[in-house]
Protein backbone atom coordinates (compact mmCIF):
# COMPACT_ATOMS: atom_id res chain seq x y z
CA UNK A 1 0.00 0.00 0.00
CA UNK A 2 2.86 2.29 0.62
CA UNK A 3 2.47 5.00 -1.72
CA UNK A 4 5.64 7.55 -3.23
CA UNK A 5 5.22 11.43 -2.32
CA UNK A 6 3.56 13.10 -5.10
CA UNK A 7 6.64 14.35 -7.26
CA UNK A 8 5.32 18.12 -7.38
CA UNK A 9 5.32 18.19 -3.56
CA UNK A 10 8.58 16.87 -2.25
CA UNK A 11 10.00 20.28 -2.58
CA UNK A 12 8.09 20.74 0.89
CA UNK A 13 10.59 18.47 2.34
CA UNK A 14 13.63 20.02 1.12
CA UNK A 15 12.16 23.42 2.69
CA UNK A 16 12.34 24.24 7.13
CA UNK A 17 8.48 23.62 6.91
CA UNK A 18 7.05 22.63 9.93
CA UNK A 19 4.83 18.88 10.00
CA UNK A 20 1.97 18.37 11.82
CA UNK A 21 1.35 15.34 13.36
CA UNK A 22 -1.35 13.46 13.88
CA UNK A 23 -1.26 10.35 16.45
CA UNK A 24 -4.32 8.96 18.48
CA UNK A 25 -4.31 8.47 22.35
CA UNK A 26 -5.58 5.34 24.25
CA UNK A 27 -8.87 6.07 24.38
CA UNK A 28 -9.27 7.02 20.37
CA UNK A 29 -9.27 11.12 20.48
CA UNK A 30 -6.40 12.62 17.84
CA UNK A 31 -3.15 14.21 19.45
CA UNK A 32 -1.33 16.61 17.35
CA UNK A 33 1.80 18.71 17.70
CA UNK A 34 4.09 19.93 15.58
CA UNK A 35 7.45 18.02 14.40
CA UNK A 36 10.33 18.39 12.07
CA UNK A 37 10.51 15.96 9.42
CA UNK A 38 12.32 14.59 6.14
CA UNK A 39 12.32 12.28 3.46
CA UNK A 40 13.56 9.54 2.46
CA UNK A 41 12.31 8.52 -0.59
CA UNK A 42 10.52 5.89 0.92
CA UNK A 43 9.25 7.06 4.59
CA UNK A 44 8.24 10.46 5.91
CA UNK A 45 10.68 10.39 8.97
CA UNK A 46 10.08 11.98 12.46
CA UNK A 47 12.07 12.24 15.24
CA UNK A 48 11.10 12.10 18.91
CA UNK A 49 12.49 11.81 22.42
CA UNK A 50 11.58 7.95 24.44
CA UNK A 51 8.67 8.41 26.49
CA UNK A 52 6.59 11.37 24.87
CA UNK A 53 2.88 11.07 24.39
CA UNK A 54 3.87 10.47 20.81
CA UNK A 55 6.50 7.77 21.76
CA UNK A 56 3.49 6.47 23.27
CA UNK A 57 1.11 6.98 20.96
CA UNK A 58 3.21 5.58 18.28
CA UNK A 59 4.03 2.82 19.75
CA UNK A 60 0.37 1.72 21.01
CA UNK A 61 -1.34 2.47 17.11
CA UNK A 62 0.82 3.55 14.36
CA UNK A 63 -1.42 4.97 12.43
CA UNK A 64 -1.31 8.62 11.81
CA UNK A 65 -1.57 12.03 9.62
CA UNK A 66 0.92 14.96 8.94
CA UNK A 67 0.06 18.44 7.48
CA UNK A 68 2.56 20.08 5.80
CA UNK A 69 2.33 23.86 4.91
CA UNK A 70 4.63 25.75 1.91
CA UNK A 71 5.86 28.05 3.97
CA UNK A 72 6.30 30.75 0.55
CA UNK A 73 2.70 30.30 -0.57
CA UNK A 74 -0.60 29.31 2.15
CA UNK A 75 -2.25 28.12 -0.39
CA UNK A 76 -0.03 24.61 -0.74
CA UNK A 77 -0.23 21.85 1.46
CA UNK A 78 -0.06 18.31 1.45
CA UNK A 79 -1.68 15.69 3.90
CA UNK A 80 -0.24 12.68 4.44
CA UNK A 81 -2.24 9.48 6.30
CA UNK A 82 -0.18 6.22 6.50
CA UNK A 83 1.64 4.41 9.21
CA UNK A 84 4.91 3.50 10.94
CA UNK A 85 6.71 0.67 9.67
CA UNK A 86 9.68 0.92 12.04
CA UNK A 87 10.79 2.76 15.31
CA UNK A 88 14.50 2.76 15.47
CA UNK A 89 17.26 4.08 18.24
CA UNK A 90 19.72 3.17 15.49
CA UNK A 91 20.85 6.48 13.80
CA UNK A 92 18.75 8.48 15.20
CA UNK A 93 20.95 10.59 17.09
CA UNK A 94 22.32 11.64 13.90
CA UNK A 95 18.93 12.33 12.32
CA UNK A 96 18.02 14.52 14.80
CA UNK A 97 21.04 16.41 14.04
CA UNK A 98 20.60 16.31 10.22
CA UNK A 99 17.00 17.52 10.88
CA UNK A 100 18.61 20.06 13.42
CA UNK A 101 20.76 21.57 10.70
CA UNK A 102 17.89 21.61 8.25
CA UNK A 103 15.23 23.42 10.41
CA UNK A 104 17.84 25.49 12.75
CA UNK A 105 21.33 25.68 10.75
CA UNK A 106 23.12 23.87 13.36
CA UNK A 107 23.57 20.39 15.11
CA UNK A 108 20.69 19.85 18.10
CA UNK A 109 21.81 22.02 20.61
CA UNK A 110 18.28 21.11 23.08
CA UNK A 111 19.81 17.62 24.41
CA UNK A 112 19.27 17.12 27.65
CA UNK A 113 21.20 14.25 30.24
CA UNK A 114 18.69 11.21 29.63
CA UNK A 115 16.97 12.28 26.62
CA UNK A 116 17.21 9.78 23.84
CA UNK A 117 16.49 9.84 20.33
CA UNK A 118 13.91 7.75 18.33
CA UNK A 119 13.36 7.74 14.85
CA UNK A 120 10.60 6.96 13.27
CA UNK A 121 9.54 5.66 9.65
CA UNK A 122 6.10 6.09 7.85
CA UNK A 123 4.80 4.73 4.88
CA UNK A 124 2.71 7.02 3.24
CA UNK A 125 -0.73 5.13 2.18
CA UNK A 126 -2.93 8.06 0.88
CA UNK A 127 -2.32 12.04 0.36
CA UNK A 128 -5.10 15.40 -0.10
CA UNK A 129 -2.85 18.33 -1.27
CA UNK A 130 -3.47 21.62 -3.13
CA UNK A 131 -0.40 22.65 -5.47
CA UNK B 1 -14.83 20.24 31.12
CA UNK B 2 -14.35 23.70 28.86
CA UNK B 3 -11.40 25.36 29.87
CA UNK B 4 -10.06 29.02 28.54
CA UNK B 5 -6.78 29.72 26.26
CA UNK B 6 -4.16 30.17 28.42
CA UNK B 7 -3.86 33.72 28.33
CA UNK B 8 -0.23 34.28 27.04
CA UNK B 9 -1.23 32.24 23.93
CA UNK B 10 -4.51 34.49 23.22
CA UNK B 11 -2.33 35.73 20.37
CA UNK B 12 -1.90 33.52 18.48
CA UNK B 13 -5.74 33.82 17.48
CA UNK B 14 -4.96 37.19 16.86
CA UNK B 15 -2.22 36.34 14.16
CA UNK B 16 -3.08 34.87 10.35
CA UNK B 17 -1.89 31.65 11.83
CA UNK B 18 -2.94 28.30 10.33
CA UNK B 19 -4.05 25.51 12.59
CA UNK B 20 -3.59 22.47 11.90
CA UNK B 21 -6.77 20.49 12.51
CA UNK B 22 -7.18 16.57 13.34
CA UNK B 23 -10.01 14.79 13.18
CA UNK B 24 -10.90 11.40 12.95
CA UNK B 25 -11.77 8.79 10.07
CA UNK B 26 -14.63 6.47 9.82
CA UNK B 27 -12.14 3.47 11.09
CA UNK B 28 -10.78 5.95 13.71
CA UNK B 29 -7.70 6.55 11.89
CA UNK B 30 -6.54 10.70 12.15
CA UNK B 31 -6.81 13.09 9.30
CA UNK B 32 -5.13 16.17 9.55
CA UNK B 33 -5.41 19.42 7.40
CA UNK B 34 -4.42 23.31 7.81
CA UNK B 35 -7.44 25.58 8.50
CA UNK B 36 -8.12 29.22 9.53
CA UNK B 37 -9.51 29.47 13.17
CA UNK B 38 -10.32 32.33 15.38
CA UNK B 39 -11.09 32.42 19.47
CA UNK B 40 -14.61 33.97 20.82
CA UNK B 41 -13.60 33.64 24.41
CA UNK B 42 -15.00 30.37 24.84
CA UNK B 43 -14.64 28.21 21.81
CA UNK B 44 -12.36 27.90 18.97
CA UNK B 45 -14.18 28.61 15.74
CA UNK B 46 -13.42 26.94 11.99
CA UNK B 47 -15.26 27.14 8.99
CA UNK B 48 -15.49 24.36 6.80
CA UNK B 49 -17.62 23.41 3.76
CA UNK B 50 -20.83 21.03 3.71
CA UNK B 51 -19.88 17.62 2.31
CA UNK B 52 -16.36 17.72 3.03
CA UNK B 53 -14.52 14.98 4.86
CA UNK B 54 -13.49 17.47 7.49
CA UNK B 55 -17.66 17.50 7.39
CA UNK B 56 -18.35 14.44 8.02
CA UNK B 57 -15.69 12.88 10.11
CA UNK B 58 -16.64 15.82 12.49
CA UNK B 59 -20.53 15.09 12.78
CA UNK B 60 -19.95 11.57 13.16
CA UNK B 61 -16.83 12.10 16.13
CA UNK B 62 -16.64 15.49 17.43
CA UNK B 63 -13.25 14.64 19.22
CA UNK B 64 -10.49 16.59 17.84
CA UNK B 65 -7.04 18.02 18.32
CA UNK B 66 -5.68 21.22 16.81
CA UNK B 67 -2.08 22.69 16.80
CA UNK B 68 -0.84 26.43 15.85
CA UNK B 69 2.93 27.71 15.50
CA UNK B 70 3.57 31.12 15.87
CA UNK B 71 4.43 32.19 12.88
CA UNK B 72 6.86 34.90 13.99
CA UNK B 73 8.64 32.60 16.46
CA UNK B 74 8.60 28.85 15.33
CA UNK B 75 9.44 27.79 19.12
CA UNK B 76 5.70 28.84 20.38
CA UNK B 77 3.14 26.47 19.91
CA UNK B 78 -0.13 25.89 21.22
CA UNK B 79 -2.16 22.18 21.02
CA UNK B 80 -5.71 22.01 21.76
CA UNK B 81 -7.80 19.40 22.47
CA UNK B 82 -11.13 19.28 22.61
CA UNK B 83 -14.77 18.47 20.94
CA UNK B 84 -17.40 20.20 18.73
CA UNK B 85 -20.41 21.55 20.66
CA UNK B 86 -21.90 23.10 17.80
CA UNK B 87 -22.43 22.56 13.85
CA UNK B 88 -24.19 25.34 12.48
CA UNK B 89 -24.91 27.49 9.30
CA UNK B 90 -26.59 30.63 11.09
CA UNK B 91 -23.80 33.22 10.71
CA UNK B 92 -21.28 30.95 8.51
CA UNK B 93 -20.61 32.80 5.74
CA UNK B 94 -20.28 36.11 7.60
CA UNK B 95 -17.65 33.84 9.62
CA UNK B 96 -16.00 32.50 6.43
CA UNK B 97 -15.69 36.39 5.62
CA UNK B 98 -14.29 37.16 8.92
CA UNK B 99 -11.72 34.82 9.07
CA UNK B 100 -11.00 35.53 5.58
CA UNK B 101 -10.51 39.46 6.09
CA UNK B 102 -8.35 38.17 8.95
CA UNK B 103 -6.30 35.38 6.97
CA UNK B 104 -6.15 37.39 3.33
CA UNK B 105 -7.11 40.78 3.95
CA UNK B 106 -10.20 40.70 1.98
CA UNK B 107 -13.87 39.17 2.15
CA UNK B 108 -13.40 35.54 0.78
CA UNK B 109 -13.28 35.25 -2.65
CA UNK B 110 -13.31 31.81 -3.77
CA UNK B 111 -17.56 30.80 -3.01
CA UNK B 112 -18.41 28.12 -5.86
CA UNK B 113 -22.01 27.87 -6.86
CA UNK B 114 -23.52 25.30 -4.01
CA UNK B 115 -20.63 25.76 -1.57
CA UNK B 116 -22.64 26.20 2.34
CA UNK B 117 -20.47 27.51 4.75
CA UNK B 118 -20.40 25.58 8.27
CA UNK B 119 -19.11 27.22 11.38
CA UNK B 120 -17.67 24.38 13.81
CA UNK B 121 -17.41 25.55 17.28
CA UNK B 122 -14.68 23.77 19.27
CA UNK B 123 -14.61 23.52 23.82
CA UNK B 124 -11.43 23.19 24.48
CA UNK B 125 -10.36 20.00 26.91
CA UNK B 126 -6.21 20.47 27.43
CA UNK B 127 -3.87 22.20 26.37
CA UNK B 128 0.22 21.48 25.44
CA UNK B 129 2.31 24.24 24.31
CA UNK B 130 5.50 25.54 24.46
CA UNK B 131 6.18 29.60 25.10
Amino acid sequence: MSKPIPEQLRDLFDKPALAHLATLMPDGRPQVTPVWCDYDGRSVRINTSAGRQKDKNLMRDGRVALSICDPDNPDRYLEVRGRVIERTLEGAEAHLDSLSRKYMGTDYPYRRPGDQAITYCIEPEHFTFMD
